[in-house]
């Protein structure tokens, strides 16, 4: 492998056998909902706390993928999850529900591609036949942990994002038609030293403009190669941001082609302030959404970027700036219109 | 791969080409001192909070084992690392400082082993030429984060473990000569029931129990097979426990050859209570001592099953149980007395 290359590309193009998208009474609401395979009018989802809500949210995700892939659990050799709750107990105690052996990841709002990455690369290696790829997040549980209690009622600046509640997950298989994983391209960090935790996008767009100028470089692929290029989740600020950042380093992505998932999942709704957010939002837009448009023969190929800001709470006091980081991962349909 | 197969059995044999381990103070004053490659005297690593001072710690591990290797962090394609802070920012944090492309895992003390059997695959399958598998842990800032304050004094009873101030890191190559990475075993989540922070040996006995035994059925070996069977980090009363279960239930490793790194590392020691834990325990003492030792011909096939609670603060005061897992790699030595 060559120096500074930072792509696998997978010969045996690992098949997304499956996918599925949960999500809760908000996301119900926006424009997406009717791509998801589950929607919940509670958001405590019939538990007793938000953590133990969002568990249900992932385990869910994993049950409707594998269901609809016309698969058991017990066919699946590798669960690949994370989430953004301190020490990821959301994916953990799934991982315990679904009794499945359990590699746990951490890249914030980038494990979703993260997970799927490695488990392309596990499915591609021959290293399991099936393995299931899946994030989630939950607004409260998110809001409790990172930010201020929600009965406050704290003002946010416009910058700032909303979390999802929701889940996604992807059964990856070395066999089966559909659509096809072709290559990965993992993210180095990178910090512009902005430590505003109100204003991910802003910190994101340079790390997901690493990783997409790197993926080109080390495909040799021509800008236009895609039929989409989305990043997961810049929101409009970040999304602005890499718009103007892509042709500047001279990284000509036709920018019609260029979405972002935090920008899809709630449209124009002007409550979520600059989007949507967190490791659910582009796992339930990219496994619901956008899978689904490939799977009718819109896209023929796209490219998704999942940026996620590592930042802690204590990182926040303690004054350090926010590390971003971005992977993607290469999708692309065989045919026109496949099933699942 | 059969259905329930959960080991990865690696053709190329990916290389250990070197190893680093770092200590603090306390771990300076152990049996193991001489096999740390630097011991720091002060325990904020003259840092402003105990958080950057385990962020040092794991900068420094890496950065040692890249030496040692003779190679530039240039060289390396992929840093696999994680720890035991909130969105495992020492990990984060220390893949800012060394800009190499970062996949961020989670598995509490099992961390060690998760990172050091993907970066074999990731080596293994051609996809990276070499790899930094790392973790860390820090005393002070795992009492914080998951504990009650250090000033408050609390008694602990002595089912108790010893956070290790601690990182240890090893460049895993497709090239070179020194010992050899040959099978990983992944485990999946065993939870029976117990709900104490204090015992965490008696929690992860029984996921030990559980990859080993998926080991040896996986792999069809002898349960003789390896001179050194090494479990991280169950201390004094998981190691126990593991020597009354694995007979129980027909693993007959035997129980003279069956070593805990959490036993080893601060040896008798009355003030760790059952012994040390935490993810720099097993990193320190496998890439430190137990490596040496196999360079030194001591032990030609060892195999070290790294241990992870997968609690958090939020899910045990929810009255959960605590979900554990364990992952297993197996290391061989060509032949006797190999360097770096």
């Amino acid at each position: 492998m060559r120096q500074g290359h930072q792509t696998w590309v997978f010969p045996s193009k690992p098949v997304i056998v499956a996918s599925a998208a949960i999500g809760g009474p908000f996301e119900a609401k926006g424009p997406l909902a009717e791509d998801f395979d589950i929607l919940h009018g509670d958001l405590m989802l019939g538990q007793d706390s938000w953590e133990k809500a969002e568990k249900v949210l992932l385990e869910e995700a994993c049950d409707k993928a594998v269901a609809k892939a016309g698969l058991q659990k017990e066919d699946i050799h590798f669960l690949l999850a994370g989430d953004l709750m301190n020490q990821i107990i959301s994916a953990s105690f799934s991982a315990r529900t679904l009794a499945i052996p359990f590699l746990g990841v951490f890249g914030a709002c980038s494990t979703a591609m993260e997970s799927l990455a490695l488990g392309s690369l596990i499915v591609d290696s021959q290293s399991a036949d099936y393995v299931v790829a899946a994030t989630c997040s939950h607004n409260a549980s998110a809001e409790k942990q990172y930010r201020y209690p929600t009965e406050y009622g704290s003002q946010k600046p416009p910058t700032a994002q909303w979390t999802v509640t929701g889940a996604g997950a992807a059964v990856v298989g070395s066999k089966g038609s559909g659509l096809r994983v072709t290559a990965a391209t993992i993210g180095r960090i990178v910090d512009m030293g902005l430590s505003d935790p109100f204003n991910m996008g802003a910190a994101m767009a340079p790390a997901a403009l690493s990783t997409i100028e790197s993926h080109f470089r080390d495909m040799q692929l021509p800008h236009n190669h895609y039929d989409l290029v989305v990043t997961g989740d810049l929101g409009r600020v970040g999304h602005s941001i890499l718009c103007e950042l892509l042709p500047k380093h001279n990284v000509f992505v036709p920018l019609e082609r260029y979405l972002d998932c935090g920008m899809l999942i709630y449209g124009d709704n002007p409550d979520v302030w600059s989007g949507g957010s967190g490791c659910g939002c582009v796992a339930t837009v990219a496994y619901g959404h956008l899978l689904r448009r490939m799977r009718e023969g819109e896209w023929k190929r796209i490219l998704i970027i999942a940026t996620g800001a590592l930042l802690s709470p204590i990182s926040y006091q303690q004054g350090e700036s926010i590390p971003c980081i971005a992977h993607a991962v290469a999708i692309e349909a065989e045919q026109g219109g496949m099933g699942a």
